[in-house]
């Protein structure tokens, strides 16, 4: 075999947007999620096994990168991540991610995968399987206020896993609401648009939020939220970006993925650091309740944690190994004698010449 | 265009490893290291710029996975990399790594490249710079402790920037040195293989160690060391990883990347926290001493910084940008309206249907 053609440990399967897409398409998005939901409950019912940190995030004034590492006994994930809100004026996606998986037990990757879409099945998935533990028993009715890249993913997911089959659509952006419309339209949706955040929520059960704005904002005012709502709070998710009234959470019960980084990044950055939360590995172990009754009010107050994409790597690990949704990349040098990292250089150039 | 073509800004630039052996024997590898030690000196003189951690290291039985990043205003940089010392026995590599490069402007990944063999260069280049500051002058013999993969990168870059012609090798493998007397005699090399660390560190002016067990080693003892010499500690690299006696610390000035990595990870974890160390960034910019006589020990206790694959990673892309050292990766989902990222997956599937 020629130095230039690596050999196969110097090889990491590669799944690029176009196979990702290709992959989800051939499942179905929605039984995507229904099966990534499965990979994330096991993980979060199994939460004490994993090491875990609060996700690493360098801060500019255009947005932030992160990077989200987490590992088990056996596997190590992380995700870079990105959020830069003003992108979108400049043609470019407001997120953009990619992943590895790797085995513990020799550092190797095992997988690099991109992840904006990914990222994307997996934040509804996650949505609507905590949707399970904590909506209303016969939700039908959805408001879905923000509607950009996440929105009908996350209408996709509650549909899969919730039974929702009307949306009500709202946007400071009319045209984003209109593009969510003929999505959701198209893949058999009941849609109203409406022209107010308050339209939006009337006789919906669930709320979502999921606006990108990198401030504090009002996305939800207090009067908005009436008894027995579920709220589903994706884009609060960064020091200094909230989308609810501090009076709704101090009217709701609050569940969350990791405490020591929702404290930081999530809606409940606007209260005192040890108002009561509930974690949702309890509640899916049965440690901890859920909904109790027809009047509560719940949160579940999402940033979005690094088990979550781990699930998701594992999943698409299983998916797509030995398959063709995935390419061989020549990511890591594997020279005949490990220890002679210099000598394959050294025949490289000597082969190349 | 095709949907299932991606556009320009869905790709990132990638160096396999391949392309990367490539451009270093383009370059050579002594002039890519001296150019590479320019770039990691610049960015030392410009260190307070710099948003800076401690790397985030998930640690298991056999090894270590860690992520390192750093930004500047305009830059994001951050390496994966293993340490996994038992790896070579099954023919993996006791590291690898890969790294990217990214605007901090826009959160996109601007380069994506192999740092496996770019990692052994720089921490070489990293030496020999320090080794311009602290090594005696006219400095002429190295001994080389541990001749694993990284030992012939050292020899090469004290070549290039401080002059060394002469290296006495040993390791307690005596089929690593070797194979590191024959690469090192095949470059032109004044090489003697040593039967003994004693015997390896006689009459040389500059003692590199770096070898590779996760353990409290005793690689280099306090009768080995005298006055005037430059100890250049590679391998201590890792909580509960050292290779110097204590004793030799408490007679030598200790020199240091950043402290806070430096105390977990370096010789120094043996010391107290409040141990006097220097900072390399200030003696580089006149504002601390480097070597002040001819009788002081001075000791580079490197753990290897982020800034360092961060200069790395500025280097190659400089040097790969618009070339073909660099194949484009389908790394980043593009749709035409970045909001839209649920259709472009709907029109992937109808064209694919």
């Amino acid at each position: 075999m020629s130095i230039l053609e690596p050999s196969e440990l110097a090889h990491v399967p590669f799944v690029s947007v176009e196979n990702m897409m290709r992959l989800v398409n051939d499942v179905g998005a929605e039984a995507f999620m229904r099966e990534l939901a499965d990979y994330i409950e096991a993980d979060f019912k199994r939460w004490p096994e994993f090491d875990k940190i609060a996700r690493v995030a360098s801060h500019s004034r255009e947005g932030v990168i992160e990077l989200m590492p987490v590992a088990d006994t056996a596997h190590y994930g992380f995700k870079y991540v990105n959020g830069h809100p003003k992108n979108t004026r400049e043609g470019y996606q407001t997120v953009t991610a990619f992943g590895v998986f790797s085995s513990v037990a020799t550092g190797y990757p095992l997988l690099f995968t991109e992840m904006t879409v990914l990222t994307a099945l997996r934040t509804a998935a996650t949505s609507a399987l905590v949707g399970r533990y904590l909506a209303p028993k016969n939700a039908t009715t959805m408001a879905l206020i923000g509607n950009g890249a996440q929105c009908e993913f996350q209408a996709l997911a509650f549909r899969a896993l919730c039974g929702i089959e009307t949306v009500r659509l709202y946007d400071v952006d009319p045209a984003a609401t209109k593009k969510a419309e003929a999505n959701l339209r198209a893949v058999g949706f009941d849609v109203t648009a409406c022209r107010t955040s308050q339209a939006a929520v009337e006789g919906a059960q669930i709320i979502t939020t999921c606006t990108a704005d990198k401030q504090y904002a009002t996305i939800l005012t207090d009067n908005m939220v009436g008894a027995g709502i579920h709220i589903n709070a994706i884009g609060g998710d960064c020091p200094g970006k909230t989308e609810l009234q501090r009076d709704i959470l101090l009217r709701s019960d609050i569940f969350v993925e990791f405490p020591p980084q929702t404290r930081i990044e999530g809606e409940i950055q606007q209260l005192d650091e040890d108002h009561p939360v509930t974690e949702l590995w309890q509640v899916m172990r049965g440690e901890a309740d859920g909904r109790k009754g027809d009047a509560q009010i719940t949160l579940f107050d999402s940033v979005g944690f690094a088990i979550e994409d781990f699930s998701a790597l594992r999943f698409v690990l299983e998916k797509t190994a030995g398959t063709d949704y995935c390419v061989q990349l020549d990511l890591l040098a594997d020279p005949d004698d490990p220890r002679d990292l210099f000598g394959m250089l050294q025949r490289a150039g000597a082969e190349a010449a």
